[in-house]
């Protein structure tokens, strides 16, 4: 098989870093172009230096990147930049994957509102899919352009799907009335790679806050999601912190049941809803997850407690670089281009 | 004025070096012995090297101890210590102060069920006042033997305790048919100075984890207080998890308010509940608490967020080994004997 | 071709889930058993979550092993045991691995000096080859039990053997009449998977300190290996140090040149000495090696700087337990088998 | 007696708010203006919390800032502020004490090419007295400008005067035809308070590696200073690293001994020579300094070990932030002011 052709756009951050760790260890994928406005010229492993040897690549500035002669394009980009190269790549028969946010939110007032700028085609957002294979697969596979899952909104819709759907199902399982909580932290490199005091070790190592407390930009596309999955309006109450690890995300989620939910077998739920899944790990009865467990790899792991009668407590860890951003990408490239799914992903954890 | 007579009993591990920290620098304090069974005979300088020319002080073997002659004891020990020697201290006019659990749970089953023994003297036990100066400041006063507050119940007692207030003298504030929820982290320090696989660096460092998922030694204290600020039994869920920090303790606390509770000024309630309080400090409005302001000091801070209507969410952090122990130990020794309750406790949080 | 059968014995501290990983990925090698003998009938991915769902193994007691079933088997146990069995294993045909010092020094009077035990089988020991693959090759493929090379020791017999060797064929380009200081600095996971109070995160995070300087166990192997790329003895100062991270080996090394020395181009000597190895990377000049720049990689990076004329200042840095360790007994196994050396050890260093 | 009353100019970098956690404790002095031409306006509480409800202090402009009044100026500005504004201020009778560059080196033309600038007032630099009170004493009492030792130096200058002082009184005991090679470690903090990727969790944290090994501008000051104690030049080979950890500097200082030299009791001389000081603490033989025990305090901890004959190893710790800049700062203040030199400087090590 001829190796598909990848171009990223907007190499210099940590997802960007990622993919190209991904994609030089992938056995069936090519990258033919890595565009760096700023770094144009500079080769990528001066950059990064892991990849010295691995990946002879030079970043080119965006005008002169060969993006059209790629059969996906990555966009590793601040938002609003693949909404403004996506009808020129997909009218020439290019997919395009967005690891930012311009794909994420059907509403585009809803867009607006969280990320501060119009959305320049609706037309394209409408067909465009929310790329988030374990919950929307079959509509990915035919998608043209995939708006890839937010980092938080992975391990909150991957721990919250199957019991909505049962919900949506069965009617009357989860206790809408009062908001499901999502107490989430953060490794700092979700921040991004960015010149910013706040971030800096001397800042942020040895310490724990939280941040977005009055609202971040995640939560509009969660709700989304959830009330997907539920058939009915989710509310969500959502409050990130920023933990001193590198990597890694531990969401932990609070849901008040109804009397008929408490009488649901949790567990077996999960664990036949995610069997087939190779990304997703639901650990048995009285596990813990730990970040560490999935570090640089494209796991998701999950853990269900019941508190309470009407208390459940699931906790999920992911990688956010990799489950929560370019690994995802890349298992959502498998799909769009008839891969198995995990072609290129089976990096176990790093561990200790 | 004469120096007070400190003894310590159990100084090696970190609440002990903790107290030994602070009472080095103790303007009215003395330490006239400390004792540490497998450690008779060496200098504290010798395991705490911060201590040397500080402190010049050798744990002695606890049957050689002149605990007798001291004004207060401190028990920095596992618990059951301190009930075993009680009653021969405070009978001998010394007032005890214990670190540990021995004296925080009013009720005896309670306290068999979770620390799997019996309280060898109930008596006491009923005399006994729970260590937690801004709550319990009158009772504590005249006590003989103060069972100190643990780490984690210091920041949700001190984060719920004027809503609670408030919701026992007007009634109805608080939506108690749902549990409180208090997600807390902590750093690494809470754990002990104990040579565990599980806490060495190589395994706790960049890692995340929840731990006591299915139930946590500090349930039943936090129970216990928050009742009683309510007037009515207080449902509470706690997760505690595990920080890769060394010090600080940072609990966000999910309270659902009735419709009536919805129109209370919370920040102002709180403001005034504590503006006397020379060791807590309520944020202003929109402020993020870091664990690292605390570092080293003995204060507490406290920022308030509504996020839905019916939903209070309260941060709070300190340094689980000043406030959440030694610091506030110390504190309560002031109290007892009558100096003004923060001298001695001036340290400034180390930041960065 | 069939794979490999490989054996471990005393798989549960670092090397040894090291191994795991390594061969987990392994193309050509599937793990037949692994011993463990206080954890014998636990599922690997029980001690180790990163392998759920990679690796379906179970800890056995050493004495029902098949060990004489594999073709190779990896000693990742404590210095002693490797010696006790290799006989019978070799006798069988089974290639032995041992991580740990048991075949690593030849002087065996040497190697009870430092290890405290008298060497079981000094007959073995002399057929033993030092298992350190870019300056030992050719000797390593035909050996049966190798002794392999130290974490420490590969990253200064690498920064150094270009070096010496031409000092050996050329004569009086290092000044010998003065050590060579090698300033090292090891990750924690160098001190192994062990409950030790010093260890732990509260004592070893935010902290930094020497140790063993008066003398390590890792100097006789060094000094050894040095001298024989010397063609005389090497004298050798070793200052090691404990960092804060989880992995990762620094080695600075301070080299007086003689005369002779300060006239040779040490840059293109290492280019070329190491052109052809796929595990070393000799930097362009002005470049600063990072430890994050090969975590979970089997590379070693070299740069070298001059510093006054008779001054050579040479950086290395490793992953102690890849390259260090279980890496480089992967690539030994290659080796030993006729396979490809990198197979299996092509995973890019995570970064960030 | 009235309190000292004191400026600062610059306070919003980490020697700034460092400088304000010791004087908001310091029982003999009062700060009385704060400037920071960005920050103006704001109190400093604000940007650094731990201030809180310790020092009602705001930024203001430096042109408003009522320095002249003062007793004594701190600058924690970058270099080349100092010099700018000493002349006026001296004029007045305001001592002025330097935390950066400008009065450091005495030869202008060395300052010119290391720091980039040309002196502004060679005849104020001609009267400055370098800010090392261990080793500068007398003369800093009657200075009217002060330019404190640098972090490093501070570390490397203590770990050798008595060795090079003795080399003066008795000559032929350190071999200075080699360089000493100071092989140095420092916290994160080291490298200020600035918004720069290199700096981020995400690249410096669970990472190590060396810098600045071409020529670090501490150089000339050390090589200044240790000549001065030496009564001859000498050669230094300095290659500072960055440690993954906020606070701490660790030296690890590599000395040739003459023939002559390798009789002397280091042991006693380093004993003797710091005696009666309250900063330096030298440790019994054998004993192994940490960073951490000097966290947040003013002390500097040395040991020593000879290694070879010829080899004498100095291991010297301290905080960067307190002894190595504000600690040492206050410590002159102190001498300059005729107060007992601990004055405000008693904190204990934050440990753990």
């Amino acid at each position: 098989m001829k190796k598909i052709k990848v171009g990223i756009v907007g190499g210099s951050g940590y997802t960007g870093i990622e993919l190209l760790r991904l994609l030089a260890q992938h056995p069936k994928a090519e990258i033919v172009t890595i565009t760096g406005r700023k770094d144009a010229g500079t080769h990528v492993a001066k950059m990064f230096p892991n990849l010295r040897g691995r990946l002879d690549l030079t970043f080119c500035d965006p005008s002169e990147a060969p993006l059209d002669q790629c059969d996906v394009v990555f966009f590793a980009t601040p938002h609003g930049v693949a909404m403004s190269m996506a009808r020129e790549l997909t009218a020439k028969g290019v997919k395009v994957i967005d690891l930012a946010a311009d794909f994420r939110i059907k509403d585009t007032e809803v867009f607006s509102k969280w990320y501060k700028m119009e959305h320049s085609c609706p037309d394209l957002l409408a067909k465009a899919v929310y790329g988030q294979p374990e919950t929307m697969r079959e509509q990915m596979k035919k998608a043209d352009i995939l708006g890839m899952a937010g980092c938080y909104p992975t391990t909150i819709e991957l721990g919250l799907m199957p019991l909505l759907k049962l919900h949506s199902a069965e009617k009357d399982i989860v206790n809408l009335n009062v908001s499901i909580i999502a107490d989430s932290k953060s490794g700092i490199s979700g921040a991004g790679r960015k010149a910013d005091v706040s971030l800096i070790c001397a800042e942020a190592a040895d310490n724990f806050k939280a941040y977005g407390v009055g609202g971040h930009r995640h939560e509009p596309e969660m709700v989304q999601q959830l009330s997907e999955f539920a058939g009915e309006k989710v509310p969500l109450t959502f409050i990130p912190h920023l933990l001193p690890t590198i990597r890694g995300i531990f969401s932990t989620i609070y849901v008040r049941l109804t009397e008929k939910g408490t009488g649901v077998d949790f567990q077996s739920l999960y664990e036949n809803a995610y069997r087939d899944e190779p990304f997703v790990d639901v650990l048995p009865t009285g596990s813990l997850p730990e970040t560490r467990s999935v570090r640089g790899s494209n796991m998701v792991r999950i853990a269900l407690y019941r508190k309470e009668p009407d208390l459940l407590v699931i906790l999920v860890v992911e990688d956010n670089l990799v489950k929560g951003s370019a690994g995802q990408s890349v298992q959502a490239m498998n799909l769009l281009m008839g891969l198995p799914e995990s072609t290129g992903l089976d990096q176990i954890a790093l561990m200790p």
